[in-house]
């Protein structure tokens, strides 16, 4: 922390600033600058309060220096986590790109069987489908709950994929733990700190979506409840924030993929569909996605968006999809990166279905 | 739900587009304008997927009219909902203004008993504090948990103040209903749908907050969930919103306030202590959020705030909020209001503590 | 300035950064701490550019500290900056509020005459209305230009009001110098440093609106700009910033007041017209703004709303303006201001119209 | 625009708005719904002012539908605009992608021959500096002036390199016409409309730079100011808007890039410089921009980043923009797009130095 006084501060007014620190219990460090003076603070134990100095006379500001993150962090592990499946080339954070589709939500077996043969046709690893559906209102179609769980286990029985899906609360996380492959936590539920803790006592991984409004450190911070817990299989995901532009639901914000990858040794994948909420704009964000690093995308493809139950209007179609695939396929080994070959995830079907027990792993 | 088209769309665009309308089950109403032509659809049963329509050519832009709110409007009821208690003149919604204040945290017996005495002294009708932190980082407070319940309840059964306290998921909402008098849903939780669910099923108000990028009909929707589970006591609580603005924690948005009122019957606080995060803000805005016209206050009050386990840079010392009442004492008759008379709240106490057994009602 | 090490940065890499700093001709202060070194860094002759430290192996962060303004600052000036006007009580920044009303633009000397003589009836010592208007789209109405000036300095002639009116432009301020008492700077123009510096040459007194998305210290440098060519009569006014809220037209960010008042001697005022752009939210929002604190108002009032050739929405009738005034003569007294008295603005017309040449005086 | 009736609104409530609007010039259009009933309002001669409308009883809300721009819009023309340079490959809006690099601003003859050699030889074809820079303290260096433009056109005629760059107000634009090939408006000035309409009367291309909170349609507006006053050679750019996030300095909204390209026919690039803040946010953020679709790129590069007189800290060293220009090279195939050949920019050089007389002109 630092202590920032006025231009016109006494000598007296920084002693009583540094004797305050220091009745606090921290050890104060007077600099002098040419025109102010400022009090480095240090022998932080745990987050310090900067209470009642910015009150004190003669400060005029006090700025907080630490951060409050340390198991995400590259100071406490410098090389990247790499959370890898067994059986299949599926990797979040390895050279391969993790791509991830599949409908908003699961309406029913013969949908999503549908697109789960399609996405995997043009290239997907994981399957993704809401079966606990966050709407803003209480009166639109919330899933189908367990029933969606199942359909998804019998798709990944049948076409080899990872299931990703979400769970909004300890009694769905339980469930969704059992039949899932990455428990995900929605945007809404990034603060959810209840949730966040039961997501790290789980045994599979988790991606924790970015909140509206989430800063960068609030962001790391919701990884560290999950972390702290004793889960370091966490996956970060950028699915655009609220600000005041209008021409997207959300404005996709591609620069905290570099900015976490500074910061932390997690995976972090891009969601365009969230992140723009215009099947128009999907496509060309999801490229700029991989060009801007990102270790992965998650896609929503839906073969007749315009009956979909939640979220058409976002939803790719699989034609769509499928040159985007493409498209990728181009601009991975511009940063360095390969997209698994398809049918590769099909691999843990052939040697005997195997794929519903496999155990996540941590690099 | 209206679709404007491109000024160059010819008429068999707009033939298709009504065509498609219709084969989703709604009526289509041409409206020919001078350089384009919009096209109106009624017969909305539930939320419309503007699906494909966007994308179908010579479409320019789908426009949602109708609001997805009910319980909580005033096309549903008129007249203000107030929520009162009985052997008590406090109220949410009625002419006299609700006043909560405590510390940030329950932190021991002494300090809630410290402050509950001085702020009823000062003419509070509400005691806060967390006895579940909902806090950013895993290593900070988290709360003494039902230890801190049952502090507010002896608070209760001593001063004649109502409690008011959060609850962070369904576990503590459980305790909360028990000990409370008010259920607090926190800002982070605003769209937990799940916890607003099972706050729709309790038995006591609820007061919800809202969340840091919430938009106004957002705000209305998590009444809605609420409400419509059956609890009809909400009380709306604007804490500042997240803005690009760095000069106070949140930006405080006084003019939801009116916006609330115009559209919905329920009652509406403001916390100044949230909403800014700065001690030398919270009475200017304090002010304004009472002459802007809200229905009470929500304020952080500590006797020792630089020693205060969370939040101490944003609580008031005893002798400032006894000045701000003061001051708003002075303002309320320009909105109509009064300040219920000291110690009002502490009939209950003098006619026997039943205090902890009243039921809220909802006008 | 100071520079954050990572964790695990090396005494090397401390020692590196250090030397860096000085070779760029500051000086380095390594302050050890717990967990991280931090270096702070003084001696800045004008602002430091943190150039490449950033970049350096083991940085952190590199985070500023020293604030660029200067004259605005009350570490120049303690007392409060007020700025009157000769042969009246009107002034901004004394113990007198500053009320400012009158229509967005003028459209014909009826309708300004008719406005003028219902607003200084109610008790506005100023008058504002739009010659040259800042306009989004280039086929919208532009303003009148000089007829525009000219008729408002008629106003002033027949109704003893100061004039208020706003320079798009060096032409413009030109001629808006010559013909008003205050010159207004828009919220577009606030970073137009070109037209900053010429008012700053200006003989009057200059209020700037804070720009759409300025923080507190890019509002205060607007100020510095003008007050660095010599014109220290600077009125700063809030109206309104962007945010992701879509209640209102803007976010009114009634903190910026108590935020100004600490760290500058400049009046503030506020513009809850442009602030909300909804006439229902003028009246609450202005008494909010005199409840927090501000040195007055500026408030937009039209006989004819609906007929309005620009910002008819939001312009209150002229009879709110006189049910506000009422309402902030009750408010005042709680934040120790007074409303002049009705009329007293007309004292100069009575003494032979001088108004017309009187020199602002800043004190 | 739509008249939204509240849904307990009368039948004659329905009525004296319809009559209202009638009253006002315009034609009414009646259309019940379910819940409520929608006027359309058509015969909108210029922009409609809601005037008084939405404060009539029964009114919920008014919504605008037609989009006040002309000119810009695919609308009026279809086809892409081409903006392109004679005796030279170089254009914005064609095929090759138009790569734009060099210094924040002009400091001296070496410092831009320096970087105007490397960024020409890695495969630039404009070079960027800023004479005039508009600086948020009046104590930073403010450019170099006319001197900066002659050392600009030099570079022109040794490298062969087109010449873009800032003008700030009408006498800096009438230098900067002489001067350069690109006009820029920066984003501070985006609704400066007195120099918009200078700018559409100039005979040069000139690009404009979203402001930092400017939403779609006023960017727009901004190129339609211009093209009003007849220059049609206009170029949009994107340089990061304003948020909450506090990882970069602006947070870049690729997603307008699509946005824009679907409304308007005019070309757009990105800024990744400004638009981040952040040296090591640039190569990422720049791939994502063509992996967008964008037009080109904006680059600042610097030979000696820690001693740059302006925003050093963001610059990208020689040697990165090389390596960047070699992962475009691989990008632009997937969208369609070239990047021209390296030294096809020096073509007019050697032809005889024409290029300082080129005309611009648009498709």
């Amino acid at each position: 922390m630092l202590v920032v006084m006025q231009a016109h501060a006494s000598q007296e007014q920084v002693r009583a600033v540094c004797k305050k620190i220091e009745s606090l219990g921290y050890r104060a460090h007077s600099i002098p600058g040419a025109q102010r003076t400022a009090i480095g603070v240090t022998g932080n134990r745990g987050e310090v309060e900067p209470g009642t100095l910015e009150e004190m006379p003669g400060v005029q500001e006090v700025i907080r220096v630490s951060k409050p993150y340390k198991l995400v962090s590259r100071d406490v592990k410098e090389e990247n986590t790499v959370i890898s499946f067994p059986q299949t080339a599926a990797t979040f954070g390895g050279p391969g790109l993790a791509i991830i589709a599949g409908p908003c939500a699961i309406e029913s077996r013969e949908q999503a069987f549908a697109v789960a043969e399609l996405v995997q046709h043009s290239g997907a690893q994981f399957f993704r489908g809401g079966a606990y559906k966050p709407r803003t209102s209480p009166y639109s179609f919330q899933g189908l709950g367990e029933e969606g769980l199942q359909i998804m286990a019998e798709v990944r029985e049948r076409f080899g994929l990872k299931i990703v899906t979400e769970a909004i609360d300890n009694e769905s996380l339980e469930l969704v733990e059992q039949y899932a492959d990455v428990i995900q936590i929605g945007a809404r539920n990034m603060q959810n700190f209840s949730l966040l803790k039961r997501a790290g006592r789980a045994k599979k991984p988790v991606m924790v979506k970015r909140g509206m409004s989430a800063t960068l450190e609030e962001f790391l911070m919701a990884a560290e409840y999950i972390m702290s817990e004793g889960n370091y299989s966490v996956i970060l995901c950028e699915r655009g924030v609220r600000t005041f532009a209008d021409h997207t639901r959300n404005t996709l914000d591609l620069s905290i993929v570099p900015a976490v990858q500074r910061l932390s040794h997690l995976p972090i994948v891009v969601d365009p569909s969230h992140g723009t909420g215009k099947r128009n704009k999907v496509t060309p964000l999801s490229r700029a996605a991989i060009a801007v690093g990102a270790d992965g995308l998650i896609v929503e493809v839906h073969p007749d968006p315009d009956r979909a139950l939640s979220d058409g209007l976002q939803s790719l179609y699989p034609e769509q999809f499928d040159t985007l695939m493409a498209q990728i396929r181009q601009i991975a080994p511009v940063v360095n990166r390969i997209v698994p070959a398809i049918g590769s995830s099909r691999t843990p079907l052939q040697v005997g279905g195997a794929s519903s027990k496999v155990q996540p792993a941590a690099d």
